[in-house]
């Protein structure tokens, strides 16, 4: 069993950020809830997801909106506790354990400032395995849990509950609420008992993230290449495969907040002369890389920027032009390439014209 | 103690829409469906607020949206039904009455036809004694009544219940929620006991409505004249004032639907040779009347438009050009003008940039 402690949430940080693929928020805000939280109420357990009893109730927490909001609507952490707070009042349950929706810079912290304030475990596990834009697109979803109801809570102290006749008109009725709210709120939703947690999540996406933290904090103290590293632990988790598929400079990056998302396209001009640029689409998350019209790499496997000298990720909302950077692809577990996963966060999902190709066999 | 029979429909179609200024929706297809629902589950009685008892539990209800959309997006009655439900389940409580949250052509139906189904009685009074385009523009918010928490339900079987911090934020949050469920939706709010209802609500309005519908048919049968009657009846009654302001054709109506209203103004061009024109601003509901900067009456005063030859209430969104009509002012009851009213639904909560002035003294 894992502790979470103040010391850990470095590599949670920065590991999170890697499987966030550029969304999920600021892992720098989260960071600094989740430390506080912790001094205040003690640390959290991280709980393995094969050890959640079949019988606890548990529910998914984290932030929707526009990541480049939440740089200046600074969260303080009440609003997901008014979160659970309804979700509770509203189901006439108390949750005994928390679960991410997604991994990703501030959504892997939420569960953990959240879970220290109520003193509950976080389980090591979520349900996108890596971020996504829309709330739809969960395995909770994808293997049959209803998403409703959604707890939406805001900094003002107003609550929304959201009963729909399914997860994508959930996010539909949740974003609008989210937009109206100033573009960022805070989620409590896919309630669901521990023997169906262990059917329908990623598991280890936690632990995950801080062994990619701390893999990427060792090649950088003993001056190895973080990127071989990087592949090789990667090799050795249940994500198997990753590589990098460019390196260059962000020559452009257009950007704009849409129908509550950040949205956009940044361009990556390879450093090797007579390299066509490679375009990476954006909705809150990285979801393409394309060189020449040819993918490199497509959701749901994950595309990742990372600083080309300190190997930190680069969320969409932080990138800006002249940053140097490389381009990690990371295929995504079985668990998210079945038809019926396909079918909810594929490529077609996000408008994009184009069928899933994993990076690598 | 009246009941609601289907044959006082008619006459409460005609004077509810009279009293909802153009707003409040269509009385139409409110009075199909309230026909039918007392044809399903017997007659409704429609309770004196001051028979209320004081520890009885009620709520307020309606429709929300653009009543352009009524049009198209035909109501069954099960959204309201839906709301209510989803109100009592969220509550905890069943509610002993139900009161109109606006007197207007669909909103003074649907709580008929909630009413019938569910077996309580209607509150004769509403917390607004006309239409009104805003949720929180309402006597019950005026005198201290909380609107929260709001069921908001829509055809589809989707349901949200906000809680919001106050009525302003409550309208802000349920409109995006309306928009987000196609621009119509249906809602339960202001709950509240007897005593309160009896302090904070526009008394009589349900049977003043009756009234006004009685004495327009009554003129028609008698083939006297609609407007001079009608002036006549609510000079017995707590309006007590009424004029004819303009009688003219409908030369121009500028009309789209914004942040989920149907807005827009009105040109009335009079008969009489020389007379200015006389323009309507309209945000669902007719706000006010001016002929060359004057005005002629405004908000909270109703300005209601009446067919030339018929005396048929026009709804904002049947408007057209060509329709001879006579445009009717009606000063509101005294609970509406105090300057905690005017501070809610005065001219500039509308952002007309006049002050209120009564239509008479």
């Amino acid at each position: 069993m894992t502790t979470i402690t103040p010391d850990l949430l470095d590599d949670l940080a920065v590991g999170a950020a890697v499987l966030g693929t550029g969304g999920g928020g600021d892992p720098y805000t989260g960071k600094l809830l989740a430390r506080s939280a912790i001094e205040a109420h003690g640390p959290v357990e991280l709980m393995p997801l094969e050890s959640v009893p079949d019988a606890a109730r548990i529910a998914a927490c984290g932030a929707m909106g526009a990541p480049t909001i939440l740089i200046e609507k600074v969260p303080s952490g009440a609003e997901l506790d008014l979160a659970f707070d309804t979700y509770e009042r509203h189901t006439g349950h108390v949750l005994d354990a928390i679960i991410p929706f997604e991994a990703g810079g501030m959504n892997s912290m939420a569960p953990i400032f959240a879970a220290a304030k109520r003193r509950v475990p976080v389980i090591d596990a979520d349900g996108m395995g890596r971020a996504f834009p829309q709330l739809e697109m969960e395995t909770f979803n994808v293997y049959g849990v209803d998403a409703n109801p959604v707890a939406v809570a805001d900094e003002k102290g107003n609550t929304v509950v959201v009963q729909a006749r399914d997860a994508a008109r959930s996010e539909w009725l949740a974003r609008g609420v989210t937009i109206r709210m100033g573009g960022q709120s805070w989620l409590v939703n896919y309630g669901m008992d521990g023997a169906t947690a262990k059917r329908v999540s990623v598991p280890g996406t936690m632990s995950l993230a801080i062994g990619i933290g701390r893999t990427l904090r060792k090649a950088r103290v003993g001056r190895r290449d973080p990127m071989a590293e990087l592949v090789a632990f990667f090799a050795g988790t249940h994500y198997k495969h990753a590589k990098v598929i460019a390196s260059g400079k962000i020559s452009d990056v257009a950007r704009s907040v849409k129908n509550g998302w950040s949205v956009g396209v940044a361009t990556v001009t390879p450093f090797e002369a007579g390299q066509a640029p490679v375009t990476i689409a954006i909705q809150n998350e990285y979801l393409a890389a394309e060189q020449e019209g040819r993918v490199l790499a497509i959701v749901p496997d994950l595309v990742c920027l990372l600083d080309l000298d300190t190997a930190e990720p680069i969320t969409t909302e932080r990138l800006r032009y002249g940053q140097r950077v490389n381009v990690l692809a990371v295929q995504t577990p079985p668990i998210m390439r079945t038809p019926e996963a396909l079918a909810v966060f594929g490529p077609r999902c996000f408008g994009l014209d184009k069928d899933y190709v994993p990076i690598a066999g």
